[in-house]
């Protein structure tokens, strides 16, 4: 690479966020694995994203649920897509069947619906939402302040490439339960959602913290996970905002050393 | 929404960046108009959306192939639903048929492949890949250090909101061809050459600039719509770079009024 500052030219190393494809694959008795999701990510927990990301879209309801999680073995694979194949096998046929993915659908997103008043039924419909008051202790101004440079200690990537989101659940004391980063926001929560099904423990948490903006699929994972409340250093989207409310989840946007927005259930934010 | 200041708190209005489902449509002589993708989008510039992400996927060839872009009239719609599905009709039957999309399909990615040596020969495979350095002069310095100014002057919305995404099509000289915005960072660059499409022009462009960071699909647009240089506020991924170099085209990462990084094609800058 080449680096121009004020006129000059220098030639040097950087290092890059790494990006690759993952296809996450899932089965059960009766049923052998098939794909049914394709996603550009940053290598490393992928056992977490897989299984982070078929909890969001409810196939996969909790780690009872879950048989094994492994990379794909298949003799046909080459060497170089062998990590980039995982299969969860579930320990049933899941309450809800993801679809077949073929090569060359043109899928944008995960959501469907073609108003964002449907959306937002559909994603209630499928998810049983809890009362985050009844569940979570309220949380105060002064731990989601904090949470930002907490998220960045964590985060050992960033520094150096730039380039990589960060998501982590924290305690109300603001104590990271875990953090990860990914080049995709997305990825970075069904990784620290995955993370927790994986260590045997419930999702839920009174804090979710993003890096960047929230929109209405972040709100959805969100929601699924059982979080009280969804705080991030950007902005949330109108969609985002009605989701959350409807949901009795607590948006917090613009989140800084000394200042924050929230959108939704201001009641889960403490004295 | 209640504003949380250095202790105190405030509660005002505040406009959110609008986020709603596009549903887009796609159908030609002899197959009536069937969904392909659903998205995320901010509303406006739909048509252009539309266009511009079927020509990334090389169903739409360019403005010649194109019959008619119009909002769905059919009677089952419901009046919230009417401006968020736009159907796409082509002259004659595409390169590449896309695939139908399904309620609940979930698909993370347009990208297909499970390595990204392969997924980087899937879209040169699919994409005819001019020699940029054939059909666009170098870009100055001067010029690339003057686009993120440009690009904010032109965005109305993003000051108010803080939640939206740029994206703009320069000339060499960093004049701007057209500059969308858009929640999602693809939906903006859609956005720009689609809108060179509906208006009758090759989406082709001596520099395309962008407000976020540069993954994989974003260069995948870039070199489907024949860019010499593809700019960013933000960090390229390496698979991002990865194609960039076997495209040819020119990926500078960091863009700032005094200093920018080069991770491909370095040639593509003048002096």
């Amino acid at each position: 690479m080449h680096e121009y500052v004020d006129g000059t030219v220098r030639r040097h190393e950087d290092r890059l966020a790494t990006e690759e494809p993952l296809e996450v694959r899932c089965g059960w008795p009766g049923t052998p694995p098939y794909r049914v999701a394709v996603t550009m990510r940053t290598p490393g927990h992928d056992f977490e994203l897989a299984a982070g990301f078929l909890f969001a879209e409810r196939t996969l309801q909790g780690s009872d649920s879950l048989h094994t999680v492994a990379y794909c073995t298949d003799e046909i694979l080459l060497p170089q897509q062998e990590h980039n194949v995982v299969t969860v096998s579930l320990r049933s046929s899941p309450p809800r069947v993801p679809a077949r993915r073929h090569d060359g659908v043109s899928a944008s997103s995960s959501a469907c619906g073609v108003c964002g008043t449907q959306s937002i039924d559909d994603v209630l419909a499928l998810i049983e939402v809890h009362d985050p008051v009844a569940v979570h202790p309220p949380v105060a101004p002064a731990i989601l302040h904090g949470l930002p440079d907490r998220l960045r200690e964590e985060q050992r990537v960033f520094a150096r490439t730039g380039g990589l989101h960060a998501a982590g659940l924290f305690t109300v004391d603001g104590e990271p339960l875990v953090v990860r980063e990914d080049i995709g926001r997305h990825n970075a929560v069904d990784k620290v959602v995955g993370a927790r099904i994986l260590a045997g423990s419930d999702p839920s948490a009174p804090v979710l913290a993003v890096s960047g903006r929230i929109g209405f699929e972040i709100v959805q994972k969100a929601v699924a996970a059982g979080v009280g409340v969804l705080a991030a250093v950007g902005a949330p989207s109108s969609l985002a905002v009605d989701l959350a409310e409807r949901a009795g989840l607590c948006v917090v946007g613009f989140l800084r050393r000394d200042r924050f927005v929230t959108y939704s259930a201001a009641e889960r934010i403490g004295v």
